[in-house]
């Protein structure tokens, strides 16, 4: 992302380091990151987190790791949407796992998943857990509360742990609205581990500090059994700034919800207007868009390594989104929209620039 | 402590701060902190760490507790120095290993401990693991090459992995010097993990940022097939302010250890003045003292909780450094003399107050 940080967040650090205070923190109370993260979600997604069941970790694919190890064991199958976020279905693929797709689909409105024969599919394929992220990366798409409560009664037919990654809960366009999977009823919330953390929103991904609220009993039971620091522990400065985010960046965020939300327009108009068949939907969350080039003279060659050599901008290649599975992404890139309209405006012309040039296939 | 970080390491931070570059780091080449690592190793204390062994963690309590699980079983024996910082006694007895506590021993000349028949104690009781903290925390002991290669023979023999916690190795008083435990030789290097930080030393404890160099391969290789990013990840400002205290600290620590110097000594010279028998080796490293109040009227009844209740001073209670072994420290406690001058005088003025009213037993 291109556009710093909350001035809350700048702030919390600075005065850190300016009482040069780095010792060993001193809380009366609970973790203040645990108390933001309760906050939070109470006072913006209308969910409650029950008390004592929020631990911290250092980011989301730590959180996504160690639950993959505490909630399931080898030879489990996980489901997930595809296309997905790549070190997710490469932790899942190195955990000793089997990846069971749940394929993002494609039509006129939107991007989907059929939830048709769900509790089906996801007991013949021996799946004991789905990774659910929504907002989800890289469609942009906000589930809504019936594919939500489809994925619940399949869950709860088949008592699975259900790993909900909402870290672009913030990042939401009007008129559509983050639902936490957890607040979906009890029986959700039982078998929810839900992860977030102030890092996407507000752009402090190095800080590395993130949260998981584990519903489930046998997996809190699991995680209370390991060595008390064995996950080790976010700084005080990642702490100071996450707390800060989350109590203090509201305008800041509001600001940059503006300005993406023109953004993800601007992609948009440039998508339907280019002469290619260059498929896309307008993202519901996110600062990313999920870009199909089949109908453009790249097809599936690797449009983003053709792009970054040939056009001088960085998509991700959107074979990596469907890695270990049999899931077809080879024609798609992802571009990360997180930077001023001028920029934006910059990398589109570019790509087109880049696709009047491509060799016919 | 009470003296602030090295003005490089503040800098950093605001640095990164004021540039407000929290993403996801990119750094060319190998992660910094294991190059500044292996810079400092190799230019202050004469031990070239090989390359490609070094994993970071965020603390060494952290590096305990995995070094553990990946070096040995539920129910083998793990020796330790007893008197020990309580955490890692609690870590091993939590673990479901066995303390095989190794007594420090009080003589006239200092705090030692006897080698005599350390193989066949360590086969007798199981033992698979020494952890060897070295500097000593709490005596302050700077153990010897020879003492040091009396472990490594016992070592050897009974092919042990050592997990060397070396923390406290800038914090050592001329003529006193560090040994690395690694460097005694090819033996003693392929079965130590040597566990260290800038925290200690550059007083930036809450940043959580720690490196473990892995001789043992097959813990390397245990830890490889852990998932990646099981253990977490310290943060961006973690990282360049360990690196600045390692490479730009020097001048702040030769003040630091000016100061301490000066407070050991006074430390000593108030115990070897004080009316009572109040037992006490002026520490060889560390700003740390072990104080022993059985010559006092507090006996073994407690000394710092009497002291923080009665003189208003806060030490650490002797008893907690022997937990879970049958060894005998509750007449002790431990001072921390990283203060100003006047500060620490306060201090020992206000424990003889507290001594000359406590009621004798």
């Amino acid at each position: 992302m291109d556009f710093g940080v909350p001035p809350a967040v700048r702030e919390s650090i600075v005065r850190v380091a300016e009482r040069e205070d780095f010792g060993y923190p001193y809380w009366p109370g609970e973790d203040p990151v645990v108390e933001a993260f309760e906050e939070r979600m109470a006072g913006r997604h209308g969910w409650r987190p029950s008390p004592g069941r929020t631990r911290v970790f250092t980011d989301l694919i730590q959180i996504l790791q160690v639950m993959i190890e505490h909630a399931t064991a080898p030879g489990d199958g996980v489901a997930i949407h595809v296309p997905s976020y790549p070190p997710f279905l490469a932790a899942v693929a190195r955990s000793g796992r089997r990846i069971v797709p749940l394929p993002m689909l494609w039509d006129e409105t939107g991007w989907g998943f059929s939830a048709e024969g769900l509790t089906d599919r996801l007991r013949a394929q021996g799946c004991r857990m789905v990774v659910l992220v929504n907002p989800h990366n890289p469609t942009g798409r906000v589930l809504t509360r019936a594919e939500l409560s489809a994925v619940a009664a399949a869950a709860e037919e088949l008592d699975l742990v259900v790993l909900a990654d909402e870290i672009h809960a913030d990042l939401v366009y009007s008129p559509h609205r983050h639902v936490p999977f957890a607040s979906l009823g009890a029986d959700a919330a039982a078998r929810t581990i839900t992860a977030t953390s102030a890092t996407k929103a507000f752009n402090i991904a190095g800080l590395r500090c993130a949260v998981a609220h584990v519903g489930p009993e046998h997996v809190l039971e699991s995680l209370a059994a390991a060595p008390l620091d064995y996950f080790g522990t976010p700084s005080v400065l990642s702490r100071v700034a996450t707390v800060a985010a989350w109590r203090e960046g509201g305008a800041w965020l509001d600001d940059l919800l503006r300005t993406l939300d023109d953004n993800r327009r601007t992609l948009a108009d440039w998508a339907a207007a280019s002469p290619w068949d260059l498929r896309h939907h307008t993202p519901q969350a996110t600062y990313l868009g999920w870009l199909d080039f089949a109908g453009t003279p790249l097809g599936d060659r690797s449009p983003a390594a053709h792009l970054e050599r040939h056009a001088g901008v960085k998509l991700s290649e959107g074979a990596e989104f469907s890695q270990h599975t049999d899931v077809a992404t080879a024609s798609f890139a992802r571009v990360n929209f997180a930077t001023s309209p001028a920029n934006l405006r910059e990398i589109l012309s570019r790509v087109s620039a880049g696709l009047r040039a491509a060799p016919a296939a």
